[in-house]
């Protein structure tokens, strides 16, 4: 079987979560860059198009073709290859995963994404400044609820947001929260946030996964000692 | 055992999602109506902020406790009650139903939310038909992926999205024509998905959970022939 292919960005938050979920499982793939900002966006070019109608990474081409959105990969990838899991095999904690998972694919990210910006700027015309305030809100807005649901969770016992292991929960909190420091958001009002994240980028999954080292992040962007660091 | 509670919009198209679930499932649920615009919102005083903290709908509240986020709470109810099954048990079709699901959860339906529009126009004072435009621009550019991928993939074969059985994509494609409808979309470039939906609404849990039918659907919105006119 030859590798899968993941197409990916360095910084899109979105590719980051299906790099950790296939690091996590140990599952051999080759990264085919997809530049989201060079000559007009390479997603809009007529190949990639054709691989992903929707104009948008992370797409992942693998024997049943190709899968693309985030989330519908990594449950993919969770039937394909159960072991590690990304789940508890708890109904009621793994509610809890899928509601943080959500209510950051669904509430922060989609209203931050490079084409919503994009259109902000372009056709109503807002400024810099509204743009940061707007970026800001909806994470604000979506960490403080995460906060809150995670202080009082029952669920969250143990050292991720979820027991001992990683789990799903964490593959999508990690890259909101890289994107939050890219907008410089001050975390200390998420402590419990900041512990996760803190934590997480110790992990092996992380570190291969995190956009200062992929195969097509800039040179000046590279944390060069970043493995030595964290080991 | 007590009776769920969903709390619920007549008009929200995420509490429609979880209507068609439950009913589809046959489980037994009261209905808590949660009114989004009067006073200011329902779902920002105290006593509703208790039971969700992110303050919108749709929340169940069942012996796992408060479930919020559609696609967790739906998943929750398919782990509970697995037949009738949401899914085909078909890794390939399975992740394609997660693929329609998370393009309309992640790439649509945030951008057209209440609190989404609301910000636009008393925070960046975008006028009346500009926010039309936005509205349309998210919807348009999500359908025309999802009537491209129905009509290239494999797995929409049947009369459903999938299949001859209602799945979870289905839940999620229905309410979101709703919403178009409301903001006079032209569906004629959406053959598959309009065809999805005329069949759709000629099924009972659709004809019960379908915002015209509501306990909270204002006297002049219901439908009172809707039964009669679909079987």
């Amino acid at each position: 079987m030859t590798d899968m292919i993941l197409y990916s960005y360095f910084r899109s938050s979105a590719s980051y979560r299906v790099r950790v979920g296939l690091h996590l499982k140990s599952i051999p793939f080759t990264t085919e860059p997809i530049h989201l900002v060079k000559d007009g966006g390479v997603q809009y070019q007529e190949h990639f198009t054709e691989i992903n109608p929707q104009q948008c990474v992370p797409a992942l081409e693998c024997e049943d073709g190709v899968i693309t959105q985030s989330g519908a990969i990594l449950e993919y990838l969770e039937a394909k290859y159960p072991s590690p899991s990304l789940y508890t095999s708890d109904i009621a904690k793994d509610t809890f995963i899928r509601q943080i998972c959500q209510l950051i694919a669904c509430d922060i990210h989609p209203l931050n994404n490079l084409r919503v910006l994009t259109y902000l700027t372009q056709e109503l015309e807002v400024n810099q400044n509204a743009k940061s305030t707007w970026y800001q809100k909806w994470i604000l807005d979506g960490f403080k609820t995460l906060e809150t649901w995670l202080e009082k969770s029952p669920h969250h016992i143990g050292r991720y947001a979820i027991g001992d292991n990683v789990t799903m929960a964490d593959l999508f909190i990690i890259p909101q929260i890289y994107n939050a420091h890219r907008f410089h958001i001050d975390m200390s009002a998420f402590p419990i946030l900041q512990s996760i994240h803190d934590l997480c980028l110790k992990h092996p999954a992380f570190i291969a996964s995190c956009p200062e080292n992929q195969p097509d992040t800039p040179a000046d962007m590279r944390l060069k000692d970043l493995t030595k660091e964290n080991n």
